[in-house]
């Protein structure tokens, strides 16, 4: 089964449309997990147990482990995740970019090493430092397109052609790099109308849409302006909102039971808007 | 002391502009080294011991580590770098690009985890995702501007304002981004005209090379075209050629040897175009 295909199985098995981000920052965790050697493993595995029936995919953030020396939680991380829920993809959201011998290596990194369905990476060196993750046949290439962050415009939204470089990397990725169907687009759900012109662009490619929950994307406009003509076509991504849910005042709840609340009402305040 | 400081020193004592690149492939190593259990930070440290005195930087590819779990060896090269030869400059080459809150943590990875002096970075996500490596005051950001592959054509010659894209990466962080004198740019020995465009925009800011020996640049026009008017400002990189110089028929000579051939070759090849 391809990345795309199993995305597709977990939009309707699940009905959901949400990615659940992880982005484990050990200093907002329980205090019962600090200090802990495990606690980022323990911390997500719980995450994922709680949210693993509202999500269409599962978005660890390497960096978060690769800072703290943790990789070897991550390799347990997507271990778990392909044990426990092999309908959920994993999308590891790395950003990698480089020449063609080096992005091999990056390949085998993500889809060797952690055995993710996809991986996240920037189109600023071209084709050729994308291609080789197209070489690994059933996974996907999620490229970066409209980033969600302010400095976004400062690159993205320069003309080109007469139309912003964000189009122009959308066009490219659809007519060109997407030749076996293995490409998927970041876009942010901070700018709902450049989601909309994307769409048009790219025809039913998914999306990958950070921006909602902590970064403040309204979910009404991103809907409307991502869907494709059957109401998917998003991985629509929310980690902190979720990770770090429990709010001081709710003080019977866990903080898993609260993400999976928060992922819950993040899931039907997506499918109000799907049909 | 900063990187920018520190590379300059390099340059001056060890009367160089070589880079050498640590891209540490376990097929093309030594037979008596495939097997042995850190036989990568073996053939690194006999590769920096032979090529040190001929070095303005070192560069490993972090790539080549994640792809097979030798993070624990990059650690232990950078270790043994800053220990023994603390005056060249470990350049961590990543290409990172991300959100804020995720380019502190990969910040802490290469500034903290392996101590780096700079790290490579995408500008694709504009300059809030370059910012918080600058919070970092005596390290430094090496932006990705006109890569050496085919494929950096796709995005990097689209015309923006009548200029190539590169080009306008390139006035921006000269102009906007290196506010306090830690930024550089990658830019290719491939494209010589290219390089001279870039150093007429960014006055005396360093440029990392790459291109030369196995990507097969030509080094009269790259130095020409990139170095100031002291004759520096470059890190001319060579990572495969000098890695893996040993030919068959030198049965005499051992790998390290070879390496530290091919290094001074390299470094006197450069100097006889400098002034």
């Amino acid at each position: 089964m391809t990345f795309i295909e199993k995305l597709s199985a977990a939009w309707s098995a699940n009905n959901s449309l949400l990615c659940v981000g992880l982005d484990p920052d050990v200093a907002r965790f329980p205090l019962h997990l600090q200090g802990q050697p495990d606690a980022i493993f323990t911390f997500c595995k719980e995450i994922i147990d709680a949210t693993a029936a509202t999500a269409c995919a599962f978005k660890p953030q390497i960096a978060y482990f690769s800072a703290i020396r943790a990789e070897d939680q991550l390799e347990a991380i997507c271990d778990y995740l392909r044990k426990n829920y092999p309908q959920i993809p994993i999308v590891m959201d790395a950003k990698r970019g480089d020449i063609g011998a080096t992005a091999e290596q990056y390949a085998r990194e993500a889809f060797e090493r952690y055995g993710a369905d996809a991986v996240t990476v920037s189109p600023y060196m071209g084709f050729d430092s994308v291609a080789p993750y197209l070489e690994w046949k059933d996974r996907g290439a999620i490229v970066l397109c409209r980033t969600s962050n302010a400095g976004g415009s400062d690159l993205q939204f320069l003309t080109v052609d007469g139309v912003p470089l964000y189009q122009h990397v959308a066009r490219l990725v659809a007519d060109k790099w997407n030749t076996n169907g293995q490409c998927a687009l970041v876009v942010g759900a901070t700018f709902p109308q450049e989601l909309a012109q994307v769409r048009s662009i790219i025809g039913e490619m998914p999306l990958l849409v950070p921006g909602i929950g902590a970064q403040g994307g309204d979910i009404q406009a991103t809907v409307n302006a991502g869907k494709t003509a059957n109401g998917t076509g998003m991985m629509i991504n929310s980690s902190r909102a979720i990770l770090y849910a429990k709010p001081d005042q709710a003080a019977g709840e866990d903080y898993a039971q609260a993400a999976r609340r928060v992922a819950e009402e993040t899931r039907d305040a997506i499918n109000r808007f799907r049909i």
